[in-house]
């Protein structure tokens, strides 16, 4: 997508494919700034500390990371090679617990590796792959698109082209993919096609994606204004929001989405007014292996100065502000899950699902 | 209450009783700063910038500030003073818009100036109100607390002692009052008692009423900890919180309250997760004249700026950093409106009583 009119994916290989160069968001708004990352380690390091986020870049983000340990272990034994390459690839699983994209993209490493006969073709494989999985993202996102934006359509025609309201939380955007973005990939598409809209952009406490998101927004000319996290119900409440529209990290069989803490608190309020609550769905964020989610998605806990302090922008720059008392005790869950319930459809790559029909229709893929 | 081992209320008169002393809430949890009011102008620009803040504390503020105009006023003619008098009292009812004990102690304030047969009398029934009202307020708000703790007793026995978990947002302590606060009244009741509790502080954007929540629990030694606004439906889902109590800052006579943005999504994720929510109500932020609250509580429209930039310490001291890219837009509702279909009861000075038979058992006391 554009960052001041010029076109960028959120990560790609350098030129002599040595190391990948992500748009290191911890940045964003402010400034935009790249990082090459050269090493599996600098990678994990990325993906823990959020240098890039969102389920399917982390995915791309840990499978070039494979091809990268490849690289660093490609004068080892064989032997060694391989055990070297299994310690990294549980490095790079264990630098976020919540993303199923994580696990599924180094599993696709791991597969593809197995059936390379030698090192030299491991090294080829493993770019291979991540190619793959950062080109299969990028198309995801863009069918994603062309599914999602009938929705918006429909309330289009069915407000006779007044402004169409979409609430979203977190950054579900293109920076949280390789291009497009899940949630705005539809946005994208609906203003291209003339759709008169406004996005609601939670600013999504603790680590304000909404500024991501709102940022990505306008360097792509959507119009859109940020909200306490605390606003989206009173809106709904007053008509003001006609469809909500959020990612998710995970997704169970049975339709339960986890997504960024305080999802499950919006799609309560779309419920209890009567708004469609839609999830846009890449395939490889849907869990197989997970009957429910309520109980079952392992839900990251993170360190508490992301509550009690802030980065932003003062007189002398950037910079972290403590907004509690000194010593205040403060918890940090990363994620909630949303009830399939509460869940009105699934946009997916391969069209608009019911919870109920979801595993079916995406187990079809596979087959 | 305590700062620091030593009783306050958050509004006195001073020695020479020609100014009100308040503890200047913008400089908390950094810094105890008090700050003298010796003009009704004084007052209003304290009240709308909310060096103070809170319904109860607003509408003793706002009855010392007809006490200050008396004063600064004693010197004109009585149809001047008349005048002159009834502009403050418009002046200080426009501060803040949704808080109805302000317009309360405004027409108190009124009612007990009219029947004053002349200046010097009017500065002493000014006088006299504000005093009153201040006292009553400290005493609603310990019979508050008498009534609230027996919910929490009952919680705690069904534990079998185990620590009993209060959610709360916003703060709803004793600097939103004049003393011992609403939420918090039953929550010191119950920590006397010898109750084993814990609060959840929800941080509250944009102002971040939760470190005040937190700062004062800590202060009077109840444990607490505080989270994003998004994290309580997932602390729901968890079976992490017991009870959900909230202030309130108008409700209407069929139990619609308005309270500070975010309640609304709290209720709702209390009803789904069958956990109980109670509204913390001293009579006088009760509106009898509003039969209804969710279209009819006019709802305060604030300045973008408290949500694009946050007040916090940095290295240099505490300062105003910008948590958005430059010409952001944003909105800002303060308050949104719970209906009274997701409340359990309310916590009233007169005792627990549901949403339905509130109007009743309120109106009874004036007779």
């Amino acid at each position: 997508m554009l960052i001041q009119g010029k076109h960028y994916r959120s990560i790609r290989l350098n030129n002599k494919k040595t190391g990948v160069v992500i748009l290191d968001q911890r940045y964003l708004p402010f400034e935009v700034r790249f990082e090459e990352l050269n090493t599996y380690k600098e990678t994990a390091k990325a993906i823990r500390e959020m240098h890039l986020r969102g389920a399917p870049l982390i995915g791309a983000a840990a499978a070039f990371g494979v091809y990268l340990a490849c690289l660093e272990f490609r004068n080892l034994a064989e032997e060694r090679f391989n055990e070297a390459l299994e310690n990294a690839i549980s490095e790079l699983y264990a630098a976020r617990p919540t993303a199923v994209n994580l696990k599924w993209a180094l599993e696709r490493q791991r597969a593809a590796l197995k059936k390379a006969p030698a090192i030299k073709q491991k090294i080829d494989a493993a770019l291979q792959t991540a190619r793959e999985i950062t080109d299969e993202d990028a198309e995801i996102c863009r069918n994603i698109g062309e599914h999602g934006v009938d929705i918006i359509e429909e309330i289009s025609k069915r407000k006779q082209g007044e402004t169409v309201n979409i609430l979203t939380h977190c950054n579900a955007g293109w920076l949280a993919t390789v291009d497009y973005g899940t949630v705005t990939a539809l946005i994208y598409e609906a203003v291209k096609r003339g759709i008169n809209l406004h996005v609601w952009v939670d600013e999504t406490r603790p680590r304000n994606q909404g500024r991501l998101t709102s940022w990505e927004l306008t360097q792509n000319n959507v119009k859109n204004t940020v909200i306490c996290d605390n606003t989206g119900g009173h809106l709904m409440q007053h008509g003001l929001v006609d469809v909500v529209i959020v990612g998710t990290d995970r997704t169970a069989r049975n339709g339960d989405a986890a997504n960024k803490i305080g999802t499950y608190l919006k799609a309560l309020a779309a419920k209890d007014n009567t708004i469609p609550f839609y999830v846009a769905l890449p395939s490889p964020t849907f869990d197989p292996a997970l009957e429910k989610g309520v109980r079952n998605i392992p839900i990251e806990e993170r360190s508490a100065n992301e509550v009690l302090k802030i980065n932003g922008k003062g007189k002398s720059g950037r910079e972290d502000v403590l907004l509690f008392a000194e010593s205040t005790q403060a918890a940090n869950y990363a994620f909630d899950v949303t009830p399939a319930r509460l869940i009105t459809g699934f946009i997916t790559e391969k069209g608009v699902f019911l919870p109920q029909e979801l595993a079916e229709k995406l187990e079809a893929r596979e087959e």
